[in-house]
């Protein structure tokens, strides 16, 4: 067991249902944290600095040149990305960081920390993803079905990814993070320090 | 989710708790099976085939011969081995199968079945395994230190097994052990036909 936190990576279609997943995750899992997204959009009614770090753009574009950013990526024209110091500090501290973002960002997460654990949430059908966005009620028929092209899309890539959940029920894929960040925990690894130890340790 | 079952090892020094933990994990964990070894020593009082397949030593040795053995080892003079076939369905049929087994034995695994998952249960310190070894009260204390050294000379080799457990309790090494098995089912390779799956569904 390192002092030191993993690095935890979830993407997924939009539907897949990670934002609920996550929720009961943090109540599941013990050290555990989620990772606070910068972004150059403006809030909208009701967020605050708890939901999303609001940045100028000239502000993020120098902390991108700075490497201050884990990885970001543009979408309608604005800037998302992960703050570097913040992640690193909770690692250092022990605790366990969760990133929630898209695959263009996971995949830098890769390159750039490739001891990241890198989980894509999948639906247990198409089917079930389609009746979840119809559910939400906050598309269009049009915008579903470009969700569902854009799922299709990542499904294609999930496969760079190291563990691949099925949201059948929020509580199962809950454990099932839980159990992969339990796993992970105990790679031979990560328990090296450990090892050590034990062989150390005097008659 | 592959249909076929997850082939898992499990060793670790006398004394670790890897009985009372295999035990524990039977009842926690779904559709997983214990391989029942095979021997040339003669039954002890009480044992009878549900604790070893015994077999006379030239079967045994035909058994090797004619590749049927996944491992084999010899201590005190006496042959020790995994029946291959047993294991093979079991796989085939969707079960999950562990084996107990010595590192020997392990590592033929490993070299035979590089999709094995080798787990090595640790005590939580040298001092616990000694009380544990000096609680049972079956050995003399020559016989301790000999399993001592032994132990040490195994931790060297724990870091060639994937995963490292550690027993403070039958529960949380029976928790870790069942982590381990949700994680590695939802591994991106072992999920390739359900992602192929999801890709085919039909709109």
């Amino acid at each position: 067991m390192s002092d030191r936190g993993l690095l935890l990576v979830l993407s997924g279609p939009s539907g897949a249902g990670k934002g609920t997943a996550v929720r009961r995750l943090l109540e599941l899992c013990d050290n555990i944290v989620l990772s606070i997204s910068a972004t150059t959009r403006p809030p909208r009614e009701g967020e605050g600095p708890g939901h999303y770090d609001f940045l100028p753009q000239d502000e993020f574009l120098r902390r991108i040149e700075a490497g201050r950013m884990l990885e970001h990526a543009v979408y309608n024209g604005q800037y998302y990305g992960t703050p570097a110091a913040w992640v690193d500090e909770q690692l250092a501290a022990g605790r366990h960081v969760l990133l929630e973002i898209e695959m263009q960002g996971a995949l830098q997460i890769r390159q750039r920390r490739p001891e990241a654990i890198l989980m894509f949430m999948a639906p247990p059908s198409m089917q079930a993803l389609e009746q979840r966005l119809r559910g939400r009620g906050t598309e269009t028929e049009q915008q579903i079905q470009a969700r569902l092209a854009i799922a299709r899309g990542e499904l294609a890539g999930a496969a760079q990814y190291d563990y691949i959940l099925v949201n059948r029920t929020v509580e199962g894929a809950a454990e099932q993070m839980c159990a992969i960040l339990t796993a992970e925990r105990h790679r031979a690894s990560a328990m090296e320090p450990f090892l050590q130890a034990l062989q150390q340790e005097r008659n």
